[in-house]
């Protein structure tokens, strides 16, 4: 056991403290939609209030509980530590999901060590879903049961299940980007949409076999690596480079090696 | 109260057995996923197995307790009945959600009179979700709770959210439609994919303001508009004519009149 190993069972209990510390601010904030629209008087915006009060509550969890520990979060930027770890936060990934009332929307949570992440964790309030990977293994659990998770073993594009957040908005896909996605899709056997963070938690339960996306920020990418390689999976950027080393956030994380190997091919037009 | 009416208490309550009923059929078969590729020995299909079973279930009922009914279901087609009332089912609506995971199938379940919708049920069995629309009145259901449905009242296209379910799948749009929707959408606020009938469930709850769809047959659309009507919306084909009069099986429903209006005329190209 090296020596993060050992501190990462306490770790993942407190992430599991931290997101349902998220979840007391964000889950009954949704689905007051109407709300959004027909509230009379000053603007009212629950994802952002979600977003920003999960944040705050996490932040002072970790600064009560590891005050050594650093701190990046969506909301209120970077908080340097004394040591080498530090947590990575976005209490709602998937705003567009959250204001629709879809159920794809995520707290994420990640802790790296030396810049790296060690430990992920993706929790879906509304679903009472959560996978939280780290030291090799994806734990998911729902309504106090747990069970491990692995990736579907699908080898072949041609009988994989694909996804993407956005395949029309612009400002998301420049135009390489969506003929890469719609040339990969093609060849896939089926595709779904608008699932966000959503997307590599249902790859990493065996469920999609590709997931393709650009514009992710680090608080987006840091929890889902660690989950996508602790169920079986292959996660980088497009060109198959680590990610985070290339300027457009982008992501190709796939079920077995052999999928993202084709994959990744597919991209090289 | 006309002579229909009276009976749509019992029918309402009857509709919520058939959706329990096929709940026991689909539930347990979903996120079983892993299996349908590496199951060995024969092919191994969840969907059209959970498809087949509930809507056996589900007849088996209605010829039970109403012998008189007619029954039009996704499996087995057409059994005429006696009098003037029909069960229109489809007891797996969303087969690519299915299969890739995600809580956006459902089952529907729609009662006739002489041929016209008089009664929508939407069911989501992974997240204990159910919408249940009869005699002007649209109730959504959850963990053993009940709240009226409103839709969000949005009258403008630019605030709207939207919903197809996919904008790229070839035999889903033709061009025509495709440019259509992509023309509506960029003239939205939000946009969201891959949700099937759950979208429509989503509007009635004022979660979503506006869904356009083609390729519906009878029993994708009888439940959805008892339900969008119920709860303030207005649901038509693409002509603004009623749902079934066209050939492409058009569904263009929208929060409130004003915003269904304004879609509309975006169609006209």
């Amino acid at each position: 056991m090296s020596a993060p190993d050992e501190y990462l069972q306490e770790f993942g209990n407190f992430a599991i403290r931290l997101a349902d510390g998220a979840r007391g601010q964000t889950l009954h904030r949704f689905r007051d939609g109407a709300a959004v629209f027909n509230k009379a008087g000053p603007f009212y915006d629950p994802v952002t209030d979600a977003d920003r009060e999960a944040e705050r509550v996490q932040r002072e969890m970790i600064a009560s509980v590891y005050p050594d520990h650093g701190v990046l979060g969506e909301e209120f930027g970077e908080e340097e530590g004394k040591g080498p770890w530090r947590w990575v936060l976005d209490p709602v990934d998937g705003t567009r999901a959250f204001i629709c009332g879809t159920p794809s929307w995520a707290t994420l949570i990640a802790l790296e060590y030396e810049g790296a992440p060690v430990l992920g964790l993706i929790d879906q309030p509304f679903t009472d879903e959560r996978w939280l990977a780290y030291g090799g293994r994806c734990v998911y659990s729902r309504g106090g049961k747990e069970r491990d998770c692995k990736t579907s073993g699908v080898t072949a594009l041609e009988k994989a299940r694909i996804s993407t957040t956005d395949p029309l908005a612009s400002g998301y896909f420049n135009d390489r980007e969506a003929a890469a996605f719609e040339k990969t899709a093609a060849a896939a056997r089926v595709a779904r949409y608008s699932l966000d963070a959503y997307a590599y938690a249902l790859l990493a339960a065996g469920e999609l076999d590709v997931v393709m996306e650009t514009s992710l920020q680090r608080h987006d990418w840091a929890a889902l690596a660690p989950v996508v390689e602790a169920a079986g999976g292959v996660i980088t950027n497009w060109r198959g480079d680590p990610l985070g080393e290339d300027d457009r956030g982008e992501a190709l994380a796939a079920a077995t090696p052999e999928l993202h190997a084709e994959a990744l091919a597919q991209l090289k037009i």
